[in-house]
């Protein structure tokens, strides 16, 4: 048996939690300690091994995917990651991997979101496994008994039963409130998008029912694949046109985390129902969600039935109910060309992460975190000079030919044109201070000559499209003061 | 003629705008370019000259004070700042002020609280001076024509007219919303807290109507002086006691600000009520106050009657009509020790301010502004280097005997254990990012050898008090690494 976890889709649902850059699987929530990705892996590791685990996603993704799992403590095969060029909804997604996976022979696959909030994996894998009978004859899909009548939910009607489960009589669309509850009364499932198959026969069904999809794969070239195949989902291009569907229920507490009011249900309120993760000074408000920054004071008087999601670059206030609104907001944010609508203030990388502090006029602050043994590029640039102070951890910092080590507590920079090399080369996290100046602060404003990474030669402008988060300076009509900068470059470590 | 401006109020009832160390007539609001103190310091000089204004305050805003009045250009007399040892309500902080002006003889004064948001200067002025002629026989206090019934206000009722204006019938605490209606319909004013009246006149009410206060003044040492008197306002203590009280309308636009519920009504809304100084998406959202952080995204979705006011270390969130409450959320916070119902991260001091940009393990950011011309104390630190990255101006450092030029876009640093000191000496603002490294970051870890602002010799715990806005460091179990720096000082202007 082998697993497939998606993790290539993007959603800005929970905006600003979630953003394009940094969609909803890759986020820790706070009370948690493990991203949903890294949950929905583990889950997979309770019902294959490492080695069986194959992971779709798109390539700002792969570094997310390859750190989460580093974090969890696993060296995991990166042949098994699998880049989409582009986003063509779950089929081609899944058929990639399905594909690949039957290079070796015929095998069952159980397909996983990575997106998805479940508290019962022991339940959910005990199904499966018992599950497995069905895969050399059906494709099953797994239906959640639902809770409530809930209207944010596909449904799934089952018809007679098989030896575990269900043949599916039909697929239905999120319903209003009247027709859920007929629906939960007559026994139907909620539709997890979680899937169990044998390569072949998926293959098969896929060549009967989307001949489109299956055609785009026998090209060779991956990228040809995508430009060619359609864009369209498992449920409207297999599930709901296939004669072999079946659904097998499960009985497991499930989310899909779909909107800020899903997500509202899944955490306990206190007694005036009330969810808050950090201290805050409630006076006269019920029912409200609030997910703040720990270092700020958050007080809310009078107040009912608010979800409001606080992050320093962004706010958002929703009343329960509206959350589907949110991404109106995002849609905006983007004909703005606000880049806070796709990335965060914290940047993700190979090698590390990075935060912006503060910007100002010509120039701009970052909090640099570096993993252990890894380093960032050789590399150039020509209209700033960094400043770096060390605040934790040892750096190595090659400028030009020069090699030294910066302690904690010691400081450098680094003039505009000199080649330089930021590294850790210690066991614990290296932190840098890192105050940028010049006239022309963007990211793009860089020159790889090395990189652990494969980015030296790669477009800069695409492997650098998570960092282009910065308004750009007007620059003012006099003729800026070239900045002159003196060289002190004296460190050693004792 | 004088003036007297009341400029010592503390106040949290617009926390998290104003806080202890910075109450709300210090405040520039967001569509304003002055403060309104500025805009009361300017209202005296349309009746008076500079050197007639008298300011009542304590010595945490002394600097305020002197700071706000020289950014309006002008160059005030530090005699005519009147310090008060500690808050004593509005009748000892008069009576201080009419003493010291009533020492050059008997005078007409007129007295102005600071935090009053007054939009037509022009007519209150006029009317102030139309009433002059009664300042031999009456106090007067001006009443403003109610526009609405106002609960938030305590009304005037007047009695037979006089030459101008009236006698005072009777003073009335804030009132429910239907007494207010009936007040509006009789006639009533609102008492708006100005006063004018001879200095002989008002020593003689004190000494008759309030002993304890006029005793306490005939000590000749302040500190004395403030221990001995009782804390009352001039409206228990004299107005309501006195046969002498007059009442003299004006038809103007005025606002105590007393709670974000009058502020609410200071700014004209949108078409559906919402009042934003930034760009806000707003999303079937109505009658909405938005006072947000322009740096920031803001989105709100579906509420009506909030009042929302972001800080980047405080959010609150209210209920239009619950605003009274804000004090509790203060109080709250007080009660925890938690500095930030007192202070913002940005500290206004004689030489400039700073601004708290992060705080880490070991480390901490600050964006220092340094004035023209002004210089910080020369000072050491036991436990902590400072990193600065001069990124506007240029700054001129000393440690121990070597005096160094730092311009924009060069580095140093000061190790602990070494006498420093940074100066602005050119004629623009010098701005400079300072990371501070060290097991202990407090302010109080500060040494004065010299000081321009009289502060080498006061309690440094006092003089600094509006820097202690930091969280104390949990220190780890571990003997922790003492910092080894190197030295870098190469700086030198081109």
């Amino acid at each position: 048996m082998k697993t497939i976890i998606l993790a290539g889709g993007s959603g800005t649902r929970l905006w600003p939690l979630s953003r394009d850059n940094f969609p909803k699987q890759f986020l820790k929530l706070k009370n948690m300690d493990k991203s949903i990705f890294q949950m929905s892996f583990e889950r997979c590791l309770k019902l294959t091994g490492l080695d069986e685990i194959y992971i779709i996603t798109n390539i700002n993704y792969k570094f997310w995917v390859l750190g989460q799992i580093e974090e969890l403590g696993y060296k995991f095969n990166e042949g098994h990651i699998l880049v989409e060029p582009s986003g063509k909804n779950t089929l081609p997604a899944i058929y990639y991997a399905i594909v690949e996976i039957h290079k070796s022979g015929a095998d069952i696959v159980a397909v996983f979101p990575s997106d998805h909030l479940i508290e019962d994996d022991d339940e959910l894998t005990r199904v499966i496994k018992q599950g497995e009978q069905l895969a050399g004859d059906y494709i099953i899909t797994f239906g959640v008994h639902p809770g409530t009548p809930h209207t944010g939910y596909g449904y799934i009607r089952p018809k007679e039963p098989l030896t575990i489960g269900y043949a599916v009589e039909e697929f239905k669309e999120k319903p209003d409130l009247q027709t859920a509850q007929v629906y939960v009364e007559k026994g139907y499932l909620w539709n997890s998008g979680m899937f169990m198959f044998k390569t072949d026969v998926f293959i098969e069904e896929v060549r009967q029912h989307c001949p489109e999809v299956y055609n785009a794969f026998q090209l060779s070239d991956i990228n040809e694949v995508y430009n060619k195949t359609i864009s369209i989902s498992i449920d409207y291009g297999i599930m709901e046109k296939s004669g072999r569907a079946a659904v097998i229920p499960v009985d497991i507490k499930w989310s899909d985390l779909g909107s800020f009011d899903a997500f509202y249900e899944e955490f306990p309120g206190d007694e005036n129902g009330n969810i808050a993760f950090h201290e805050v000074t409630l006076i006269n408000s019920d029912n409200n969600l609030l997910y703040t920054d720990q270092d700020k004071a958050v007080a809310v008087i009078g107040a009912e039935d608010l979800i409001v999601v606080d992050e320093k670059d962004a706010l958002l206030i929703c009343k329960k109910g509206y959350s589907e609104k949110v991404k109106d907001v995002v849609n905006k944010l983007k004909s703005n060309n606000d880049p806070r609508a796709d990335f965060h203030l914290t940047t993700y990388r190979p090698w590390g992460s990075y935060t912006i502090l503060e910007e100002g006029f010509f120039y701009k602050i970052k909090r640099i975190s570096v993993l252990p043994g890894k380093k960032l590029s050789l590399q150039l640039h020509h209209h700033r000079s960094e400043h770096w102070v060390v605040v934790k951890g040892t750096a190595k910092v090659t400028v030009n030919s020069s090699v030294n080590f910066v302690c904690s507590g010691e400081s450098t920079f680094v003039k505009s044109g000199y080649k330089h090399r930021l590294e850790n080369p210690g066991k614990v996290l290296l932190e840098v201070i890192e105050v940028q100046l010049g006239e022309y602060l963007e990211e793009d404003d860089i020159i790889r000559f090395h990189d652990d990474f494969g980015r030296a030669e790669t477009d800069d402008a695409r492997s650098d499209l998570s960092s282009s988060y910065v308004k750009k300076l007007l620059l003012p009509e006099i003729k800026t003061k070239q900045l002159e900068l003196t060289s002190s470059f004296d460190a050693s470590c004792t």
